[in-house]
């Protein structure tokens, strides 16, 4: 069974104070060789929940790739119950249940993958439909998958995110951004020192003062067309304002006062598969009534911040005359 | 005795759910007559906590009429102590007793001067040091007085800020100030429904809206010259990016969202008086770590957030070219 935790001795936090994200529990590859999972259409549920950032990354790809068909979509709900344990919940289907895989809670499908799962149930996880067990929850790696081993499956003419030339930059770049901004943010808001605290903010807006300077001479990080790093820095910047400035305490600037990131991030937003899959009130209710790594955390009786305004994402971005392209992929060859 | 309080009954929440500030409890005016407190050099002392936009405006008013010489000042820290009642504590002066009073906390003060006193101690208060017991401690009213029953110990030159051909003008936005603005965010920061909140947010945001309409037109609220208006609406706006617009969820927009509300607030804060008295880490620390009017929200274990970056302050605001007049202040004829 998940243990139960206490307020004084939270997992995911180190001697310091500061969060250290639990591993992936079930992250065997998607591939083609023998102990490899297969990509197969029809075989796989994927569970996503609107506001998780790591989720959303792969509902974007999946859609732009054109896997809908292939892979099947199930949504937990932005607010989690706590007890007796950190879960995620199918309560926004009829009767709380996932009509494919019947179950109410995320955990119910993680202690059926391994009854000893002792870790917070996550989204994404790839559900494999033969057995109701996670095949894949390597959300670090499932968008990877979806633009190589799933390729055959893909849409005809779907863009090609992860081009064979650019993998190594697109590699290095995706860790950065995993550690000082993805994470990044959630190291500021989940800090219970304000040494480790401090530290994540710093870095985190080092990077983004980066990028802002990188973003200043191309349309997108590398180069004329979006690729998965786009997409991984896409679902932060996406939440910035409207959920970690002030739920996650990073409040040095918002992205709009960062005038190539926040022009930038509307360009990516007016984009299929980005901004029809942002979903503004999941991700508000989510960070600020019900985030939390700590059952103890009950939130009782917060309200939900009616702003920002959220006009500002239609304003034109301009950006088109940074690129030599009128098309923002690059259309795969494969 | 001060009552305890529970989380399920808190005072000052109405039945839906909205905030009610308490009254204020000695109003006896300062004033010439036989019922009336004397304008006396070295007779008071103002206590006032750098945090607190109500104790700010008079500490504004004070330094701007030069009275600092008549009137003593005493300071609490941001730092509420919590139990058994929500106090204001003098824990910044060396042993923790404010050298003149000789007391620890406000609540000693309050509860000499009515042994009966039930509310929550407030700054700013008016303590004659001839009692060791409050005179006054009218918010609404107490830059009034400054401003026009003591107006025998102004500095030479002083500014009016309460001239008598606009008094009924000042007043009347006065109340909409009070009501709206300077008791608005906190009337969205305490609400207890979400119903009471998005009602203070409605309003507070709409009478922005009209201030930014008519700050684009003149100088200052008034015309050409600060006014007492002028202050009210400052020690609002000071706090509301640092503060408010995250710890009161005050966010459809930031201050810095107005161009000619930011402007104006620019142009006070570089006035001698407004910015000078202004202490951006003492809001910081009440209003992330120490806000509350229940003992029994403890905000064990918050931090304090790093931003915003305040480097924005510095920013030429332009608007001089609004007035006719070389000089901010109409100086007093009297």
């Amino acid at each position: 069974m998940m243990e139960n935790e206490t307020a004084s001795a939270p997992k995911e936090i180190d001697q310091k104070g500061g969060f250290v994200r639990q591993t992936n529990a079930f992250t065997v590859p998607f591939g083609n060789g023998q102990d490899e999972l297969p990509a197969q259409a029809g075989r796989y549920r994927l569970i996503w929940c609107p506001a998780c950032p790591w989720a959303h990354r792969t509902v974007i790809v999946r859609r732009v790739l054109g896997l809908e068909e292939a892979i099947s979509l199930g949504t937990v709900s932005p607010m989690r119950p706590l007890r007796p344990h950190v879960d995620w919940e199918f309560s926004l289907d009829p009767d709380g249940v996932d009509p494919v895989l019947g179950v109410r809670y995320m955990s119910e499908i993680y202690l059926k993958s391994d009854p000893d799962y002792a870790g917070r149930p996550t989204v994404p996880a790839m559900v494999d439909l033969q057995t109701g067990t996670i095949a894949n929850n390597d959300y670090f790696k499932l968008t990877n998958y979806f633009e190589t081993v799933w390729a055959p499956l893909h849409k005809e003419n779907a863009p090609d995110l992860f081009p064979e030339h650019l993998r190594t930059e697109i590699e290095a770049l995706n860790d950065v951004i995993f550690h000082d901004i993805n994470n990044g943010v959630y190291k500021c808001g989940f800090a219970r020192s304000q040494e480790s605290y401090e530290q994540a903010y710093d870095t985190l807006f080092a990077r983004l003062d980066e990028l802002e300077e990188r973003l200043s001479k191309q349309r997108f990080l590398h180069g004329d067309f979006i690729t998965d790093s786009d997409v991984r820095l896409y679902t932060t910047l996406v939440r910035f304002d409207a959920a970690y400035y002030a739920a996650f305490m990073t409040n040095r600037n918002r992205l709009i006062d960062f005038p190539n990131l926040w022009g930038y991030v509307r360009d990516l937003y007016e984009t299929p598969g980005f901004g029809d899959t942002t979903d503004f009130e999941a991700i508000k209710k989510h960070y600020f009534l019900s985030i939390t790594i700590t059952p103890s955390d009950t939130r009782e009786g917060r309200l939900l911040p009616k702003g920002p305004d959220l006009s500002v994402w239609r304003i034109p971005h301009g950006r088109e005359a940074l690129s030599g392209h009128a098309s923002k992929f690059l259309i795969s060859t494969n």
